[in-house]
């Protein structure tokens, strides 16, 4: 079959032919649809310091995707839920199920977590083997929609870890797709306010289409009194973090109001300088570091937020490549031309 | 000053000419542009069991207002937060602020409070005199909103009290108009199926206007096969009890999910069996009972759906009479014929 | 192998000479040491309503065990967290995976939950196979603490869940078993009150060695004024319902406090007259049902309170029997005299 | 009557012989019995940055204490709960009702909040005039230690925000006075595993006394490699970050486990380089900021766990002075050489 395989470390990747993956007896064996393109796997393709520290090529790259069942394994029939034919998606975490933290709710912090696409084969291939317990039926959802559930769920995630949503005032800080996304889910889970800050104009623009009130340009506008203001000089009750920069760090924290969260998910590549006492304690803030997506409460919320119609994260594709053509995929997302990006597996 | 007095025992209440109340020092002096009228002043004019053995005439009705401050206590004024000619709304029960309730999050529940309209005057006057602690502007919120935010307020309580609303599927069980407004609120704070279910028809076309996306009618429908048909055979992550009748209650809990919710706020006149063990143990079902407003998370949550428009209560408004109709006001509550009707006080 | 079977309905069971359980490649094999006769047991035993309605016999019965890993299939040793020769315990409840509640956090309340010693073969048996996602290792518990963690963890969901206990004032209303182990598990976990009531003095003198402060005979005393009297008239933060009888009920709802939180477990057999305006909604009370253990929060929480001395449920153990003497097991739970009895099966 | 009082700017403070303070309509006037030396008290004295910046002498310094209501104002007097002779405590946190935060249950975080001793008169003095909503009975609580609640109040807030405690594992990171009551805290609320740190050997002499089972010393200890040790190599749940240094922050991260949460409550006097990525997003942590305390859930929780006896604060008291001898009060808490410091001041 084809796949988008790191052959070796370096720079790149190629499409090479491998051969099929096997399902285990509690595997099920999916033809993938569509698969979602990442900064993930452009750290992957650049071999950054992560990356490199990372992976051991080669393996199969990809790790967001939809497609459909093909083939179960004994025990994955047995238990009667997934059949073939059936059009999924999964949770690309792969996690032990018995530690401290599987048991406790808290599995998407799994130690022993392997991610397909990063630490086993991966989704940018025609097959794709998956423990049945992470496949999830798409329910109507469109496959290509299915394909990047995983960075949506990021964004529900961080929209709604820890906070009452309906009737609070929301600031995302950074509109990657995920930040975008977040614009979207913040405005269909009943947000009054929803303020979105970008330096690319393009970014702004698709968050007033995904339903932001309010955009901002840190280049231009006073990020913080501009959010002040919006909220009636209280700051905002949740400030969702999609920069990882210092300084959206730094703005993320003025910006919230005394009492009030910030919802960290964008990563970042360096430290911050944090004044405690000013910029969290004396303000009771709540800080909070979001991996991954809750499993599987965060998908439950997600999939009945797009069946309904509340939330539709199509404004943010911005590019369709067929999966020869992964080279120029990522050289969009690296540009920042793009929203989301999806790769055209199966016709 | 004009005011309804339910000046003795028995059926009926009258418009007298009776002294302006005076603020004390921690007090605010309202004038009263318009009151909601509810069940409760129903009951209390047809001196039936409940009012017979609360009240104790001769005193004001009416707990639901909105008015403008005309005068304040000396501490009122040295807070410095409320002036002469704000417009403003009020919490209707007066509590004691020492109680264990009050001083753990549940003042709604203080067992010393006292309730204007039923245990010392009420709002159904030209002016009243509230502690400036109960008080709030109205902050553009229309008067007329402003005047039936108390029963909005429960609707709020009961639609967003323990569950996370965003994705959920509310199913509410009674569309007088507080059960009209939870409808509205749930749609607004992101729940991803709304039923409502009521004997009368209006009131069905009325939930529909508020955002129901399915109606039942008991005479007609199988409202529970109903409500597991809307939500993939599970049952509501959240019903609302809103109608007070047995047949509701076992309504409510056979309709609810597994592991759901039920928030009960329609207070029934007689009891009800329950088998705990079918109905609620081997179901894990939670059962809440809903009484006022949560002082004052309630009102905030309630005040942003309103003044951001996602939240809109007119068209359950169906009737408004002057002060000197309330014989009409309280007839086409008792008729069944009225959503919520309002009061006009000050012109 | 040795197994006590319900070979057909009617009343009692046998020790038959039976087939050892085959592991499939996701399951564990576990030779029993020790078990944990239940009310469930002597349901069974009785082929009363429940039991008849729910079994099909044959079928080897038992349902809290402990006992030693002999065997693992190949998904389960593949994991690589369990051993030969791991002592261990088991949730008794076998559940989906894939439903809403298994998808949620409420895998307790899955649909399609199998229970061993009553959908399907269970413990009191020489051997028994578990998928080992439901096998957890003792790590230093003793083996005839382990065999009784099914019950112990019915009192830590029913006492922990939906309360910060910490400085609370607890009732429990009933002390079989379980009630005494909420008790003690109130007490460890920090309650400042801890009152308990029950007819039979036994267990009350058992629910002082498991730290109840005061015990109450409904027999002899008024048991809601007494819990209102060692509450500062408040009443108690939270209640838990152990006993099943409609009359329990009622005093549970007295007894808890304006705000309060009855968590029901004993599982009644008729139906309660419920006055929801005047028990629940007024009180602004939550009523919560019990059922099972939480998958695998409860089993994480038991596990350190037990561990750490702070919890200690050997005081309620009260008999001893070897595995031919099931009868009398079953007859010391049937008179009442015992607290929790353990089946001894391998030396 | 006698009262500490920083006169000027400049290092020190003097008794000076002050007016009677004069009780308003929502007052009490309270005879102080005992008060609690703090290190903000130190700062005042030391009229450092933080000092100089806030304060604007002249004003009577102290913000804990206990005392005996000797006058009520007529509203005071009116609401009927407090009267004549009690013996009671204060928040020293005077708000202002209204905000965002004192509506939505943070009024710990009011921005228009008045500390006493700092913003306006405090307790070192023979009488304080306190707003009747701020004071609470002692309820049977030794004159003694009421005056030092409020401290205590700042641990009960550290330890119990947003953790289940029964069965946690707690590492307070800095034993002085609030640290060592949170370590006696948390004992006493159920945790499983308390591990204590500090430089000063005296400090976990007084950690071990207050029931940590483990006292860590970074000058001698690994300390994160210690906590993983007797956390089973998964960290603490909750860390309750006392020091205020930069490197407690980074071992208070290191030392929390996967999902675990950190407390914050130490002052820092400068700024932290924090990782985000992998110390707090990739971590999954929750960093919470702790202001004063709960207005008043946590005084509740506090009054209960010390009339029970489960927490007693008793062994961190070192030293007590009279009032004359507040510079020798300053100066053992300068040294290092105290735990929490009591001003005597009416026999």
């Amino acid at each position: 079959m084809r796949a988008i395989v790191k052959t070796k470390p370096g720079v790149g990747m190629t499409l090479e032919d491998v051969p099929m993956p096997a399902a285990g007896p509690a595997d099920v064996l999916i033809k993938v649809h569509a698969a979602g393109v990442c900064g993930t796997d452009l750290h992957i393709w650049e071999w950054d310091r992560w990356a490199s520290g990372r992976m051991e090529p080669p393996g199969v790259i990809g790790h967001e995707f939809a497609g459909e069942i093909v083939e179960l394994g004994e025990d994955a029939r047995a238990a009667g839920i997934l059949q073939g034919g059936d059009l999924v998606t999964a949770e690309g975490h792969i996690v032990c199920g018995h530690c401290l933290q599987c048991r406790t709710g808290y599995s998407h912090l799994c130690k022993r977590t392997r991610i397909i696409g990063v630490d086993r084969d991966g989704a940018f291939a025609d097959y794709i083997a998956m423990p049945v317990s992470n496949v999830m039926k798409l329910h109507g959802i469109p496959v290509d929609v299915g394909a990047i559930m995983d960075p949506i769920g990021n964004a529900v995630h961080t929209v709604l870890e820890g906070v009452e949503l309906p009737g609070s005032t929301v600031f995302v800080l950074g509109c990657g797709p995920i930040g975008l996304f977040a614009v979207g889910i913040a405005q269909a889970a009943g947000a009054s306010v929803v303020v979105a800050s970008d330096t690319n104009e393009m970014r702004l623009e698709l968050a007033r289409k995904m339903g932001a009130q309010l955009t901002l340009n840190p280049n231009r506008d006073d990020v913080v009194a501009r959010v002040l203001d919006a909220t009636h000089g209280n700051g905002a009750d949740l400030v969702c973090e999609m920069s990882g920069h210092p300084a959206g760090h730094t703005q993320a924290f003025a910006a919230a109001r005394l009492g009030g969260r910030v919802n960290m998910l964008g990563t970042p590549s360096r430290s911050t300088e944090v004044d405690f006492a000013k910029e969290v304690i004396f303000k009771g803030l709540t800080l909070y570091g979001v991996t991954g997506r809750k499993m599987y409460s965060t998908w439950n919320t997600m999939g009945r937020l797009i069946r309904s119609g509340q939330f539709d994260p199509t404004p943010v594709v911005t590019h369709r490549f067929p999966i020869e053509s992964i080279a120029d995929a990522i050289a969009v997302i690296k540009d920042g031309r793009a929203g989301k990006v999806i790769l055209e597996i199966a016709s």
